[in-house]
C-alpha cells in the first residue's frame, strides 16, 4: 500500500487507522470456510464525513476500499483479494432517530440488530428482519439479508426507506425519502440494497419498524417424513394464514440443536412456527395451522404461548448455525442458500438429501420454507481438501438443481466471492452485462469492494 | 421519420405498423392536462421477439421508442417530445401462466388489471395492486404504481418477481427469478420498476398473487374535521390493525362522488376502510377501527359486509377521478401526488387546503392516507391559461411543502414530463447524477422514451 496514503490516513484518523497485523487478520476473515484474505490496513471512522474523506483519499491513490461490519458474512464479502483499506463501520453505532408515529428510525451503519432491538423494545416497536447473526445494518442492507421472518415482513429490500451512501469519489448522496412509497425516478435504494459495497459505502439507513403485536405464540410440530412437513407449509401459505415464521429443521439439525441446547425434541423432521397479532388472531392462526399440520401427519403440535418457552425455542433455532459447528468439533460450514418456487421445494430438498446420503459429509439442514429458501450446512474440516472439494461438489449440484427449478443461487447470503462463479448461470450474459455496465458507470476505477459479486470477464 | 425505417417496419409488421394521423393522435395524449405530443408512427407488436426487432431497427436509425399501454398515465409518460415510434403493447394481452401453488403468474405487458382480475377470480386468487384506472401491467410496473391497497399489499415494486425486458439495442434479458427472494447481484427488477420505459421496454412480468381472503368487509365513517380523520388513521396504523384499504375523501370529493353515483353520503371529511382476512379477524379489526374512529369523533361507522354494498362503495371511490372531472364539466385535472411521512400528513393537508381556500380553482381531495399519499384534483379549463398557471402554482407550493416534510414529489404516478422539474429538489445533484450515469450506461444514444423523468442538464 502506498506510503503517502498511509501517512495521510494516519494524519486524518490518528489511532483509528492501523496497519497492525492483528487488525488486518481480524478483518480478513468471516464465517465462510474460504481462506482469509486480509486487507493492507483498517480504519474506524465515526461519521459519514470521515468515511467520505477516507474514500476520497483511497480514490486519489487508486486503492481499494472494503466496507466491514460484524464480519458475519458467509461468502467472503469482506475479504481483500486486491488489498486495500478495510473500512470498519462498527464504531458508527448510533441510533440517530426513532419516530413511533411514523414507525421508522434512522441508524448508523454499524448499529447491530440486537442493539436496535434493545433500543426499541421499551417503545413498543421492533425491526422485523432477523438473519440470525447479530449483524450490522450496513451488512444486512448490503447482502439484502432476510431470515426467519421474511415470510411475513419481507427482506431488507422491503424494510429500508433511505440510505446515505459514500460514492467512489467520496461524494455523499441520500437515496429515497421517508415517505412510505415513491415513484420519483430510478429506485437507487433498491439498487444499493444487495450491492455488497461494490457501488459505495452505506453509512446511514432509515428503516421501517413494526409495532410489537399484542400477542405472539410459537409452536413445534414433528413429522415422520420431511415432504409432509413441506406440503403442510405449502398449504399454510396457500390458505393465507399469516405466519410470522415457519422454519423447517431436518432430523440431523434437530439432533444438533438438542445437543447444543437443553431442548429435548424428538429427532425427526420438524417445523417451528410463530404467529403475531391480536390474541384472537394468533389463536385462530395457530388452530388453523395445527389442523393443517395434523392432516399432513404432524404429531404433537406443541404450543409455547409464554415468552420464556417461546424464546427458548427460537433461541435454539437461532443457534442452529453454532449447534451445527459444534456437531463436528473444529469444523467450518459451507452453507448453501438456494431459494426455489415453493411448488418445487419438496423435490429440491428430496434430491439434495439423496445426494447427501451418498456423500461422506454430514450436513444439518434448516430452511425458511415459507419462502422456498433452505440451508444445508456442509461441515468441513478446514485442513482437509477432500472435505472442501466434496462440499463444493454438493453445493454445485444443488445450485444447478435450484436454477433448473426457476430458483436463485442465493436467497439471502449474497454472492461475495463464494458464489461469483454461478452468476452467469442465474442471470445470463445479457443481465450480467447490464450489471457490469452499472458497476462501470458508478465505479469506473473498480475500487469499491473489487473482486466481489461480478465475475471477472 | 426516416423513410427507410418506415419501409422496414411496414415490411416487418404489415398493418400492425402505421403512420396514420388517427393512431398518432391517439398515442400522443394521456389523462394529464399537458398538451398532446404525438409520435411519428405507431406499432402493435404481439411478442417479445417483435418488440426486440422494432427496437433494434429504431436503434439502427437512431429513432426514439416510446412504450404505450392503456394511455392512462397522468404525467405525459407516453408523449413523444422527440418524435419516434410508439410501441403499443396492448395486443400483448396473454396471461401466460398461473401457479396457484406458488401464488404467482406471468403476464404479457399489455394485460390489464381488470383482465387479470377476471382471469384469477375463479381460481380463488387476486393481484392486490389497484391503481384505479384499468392500466396495463407494463404501465403499472413502469410507473411503480400502487393505489388503495398499498397500505396492506405494497406497491408494484413489492409485487413483481421477474421482468422480461428489451434493451435499447434489441437484446432481451430476464431480471430476477421466480424464487420469492434473492440476494444474487444488483436488483435489476427494482431498477426497471418505475424506470418509465427509459431503460428498456418491459414485455413480460411475473407477479406475486394473493389468495382471496375468507372475508372482506368495508366501512365508511364521517368526521367533522379532516384532521380528526387523519389522526384516526395514524392511530389505526400505529396499533397495527391490518387494514387492506384506508382512504380519505374530503367534503368536496364526497360531494363529487355523490353527484356521480347513487351514493348519498353526508358531505364531510370521510374515511373508507376495508378489511381482509378470516371472518373473525375481519370482525375484530373492524371493531377496533370503529372504536378508534369513534374516539376521534367519527360518527356513524357504517358497515358493508355484503359484497354488493361493498362493491358500490369502492366503485364510488374508484370513480373519484371521473366524478371530479364531471364536477366541472369540460375540465381536465392536474392531479397532485405527494407522499409524506404520516406524522406530517395532517399538517400537509391542512396547509394545502388553506392554499386552496385562497384560490379560484376547485379541487376535490382524495388520499391513500395510510401511506401518507394524497391527491388534489385541480380542475382546469383546458382553454384557460390562467387555470393552468394557478394549478401549477398550487402544485409547486404543495411539492415544496412535501419535500420540506421529508416526503416525495410523487407517491405513485411517476415523473413523466410533468414532474421532471422537481427531480433535482427531491434527489439533489449527487443522486440525480447517479441516475443519469445509469441512463447513459444502459441507453447511451438516449433512444428509450427520451425527454422523460430525468431533466435535461
Amino acid at each position: 500500500m502506498n506510503t503517502q496514503l498511509i501517512n495521510e490516513l494516519t494524519r486524518f484518523l490518528g489511532d483509528r487507522f492501523t496497519v497492525s497485523d492483528y487488525e488486518r487478520q481480524q478483518h480478513g476473515k468471516d464465517e465462510s470456510p474460504l481462506p482469509p484474505m486480509p486487507p493492507d490496513a483498517v480504519c474506524f471512522p465515526l461519521t459519514t464525513e470521515e468515511v467520505s474523506e477516507v474514500v476520497r483519499l483511497c480514490y486519489q491513490y487508486q486503492t481499494p476500499v472494503i466496507p466491514f461490519g460484524a464480519g458475519s458474512s458467509l461468502e467472503g464479502h469482506i475479504f481483500a483479494p486486491h488489498g486495500g483499506v478495510s473500512v470498519d463501520l462498527s464504531r458508527m453505532d448510533k441510533v440517530l432517530r426513532v419516530s413511533p408515529e411514523d414507525l421508522d428510525c434512522t441508524v448508523q451503519a454499524g448499529v447491530t440488530r440486537q442493539q436496535l432491538d434493545k433500543h426499541l423494545r421499551l417503545q413498543g416497536m421492533f425491526f422485523p428482519v432477523d438473519p440470525g447473526a447479530d449483524a450490522t445494518f450496513g451488512g444486512m442492507v448490503s447482502t439484502r439479508a432476510s431470515g426467519t421472518t421474511a415470510v411475513r415482513y419481507g427482506t431488507m429490500g422491503d424494510n429500508v426507506l433511505t440510505l446515505t451512501v459514500v460514492l467512489p469519489g467520496g461524494e455523499v448522496i441520500r437515496t429515497g425519502t421517508r415517505a412510505r412509497k415513491s415513484s420519483a425516478g430510478y429506485d437507487l435504494t433498491h439498487l444499493l440494497v444487495g450491492a455488497e459495497g461494490t457501488l459505495g459505502i452505506i453509512t446511514e439507513i432509515a428503516l421501517r419498524l413494526q409495532g410489537v403485536p399484542e400477542a405472539m405464540s410459537a409452536a413445534v410440530v414433528g413429522f415422520a417424513e420431511f415432504d409432509s412437513a413441506v406440503k403442510a407449509v405449502t398449504e399454510i401459505r396457500q390458505v393465507g394464514i399469516p405466519v410470522a415464521r415457519i422454519e423447517f429443521l431436518d432430523e440431523v439439525m434437530v439432533q444438533a440443536v438438542n445437543q447444543f441446547t437443553d431442548l429435548n425434541l424428538v429427532e425427526r423432521p420438524t417445523l417451528f412456527l410463530e404467529f403475531h397479532g391480536s390474541t384472537a388472531t394468533v389463536h385462530e392462526c395457530a388452530q388453523m395451522a395445527g389442523e393443517i399440520t395434523h392432516a399432513w401427519g404432524g404429531s404433537d403440535f406443541k404450543w409455547a404461548v409464554d415468552t420464556e418457552e417461546r424464546n427458548a425455542l427460537w433461541k435454539a433455532r437461532h443457534n442452529a448455525y453454532y449447534a451445527s459447528l459444534a456437531f463436528r468439533p473444529g469444523c467450518r460450514s459451507l452453507t448453501t442458500d438456494v431459494c426455489v418456487p415453493i411448488s418445487r421445494l419438496a423435490e429440491c430438498i428430496s434430491e439434495t438429501k439423496q445426494d447427501l446420503s451418498e456423500s461422506f459429509l454430514t450436513a444439518p439442514l434448516v430452511g425458511h420454507v415459507g419462502d422456498g429458501n433452505f440451508h444445508m450446512l456442509l461441515l468441513v474440516d478446514p485442513a482437509n481438501p477432500d472435505d472442501h472439494a466434496e462440499a463444493e461438489r454438493l453445493n454445485e449440484r444443488l445450485v444447478e438443481r435450484a436454477l433448473g427449478m426457476g430458483g436463485t443461487i442465493t436467497g439471502e447470503h449474497g454472492v461475495g466471492m463464494g458464489k461469483m462463479k454461478f452468476m452467469r448461470a442465474e442471470h445470463g450474459d445479457g443481465a450480467l452485462a447490464v450489471m457490469r455496465a452499472i458497476k462501470r458507470a458508478l465505479d469506473p476505477q473498480n475500487l469499491m469492494n473489487p473482486g466481489k459479486m461480478l465475475p471477472a470477464l
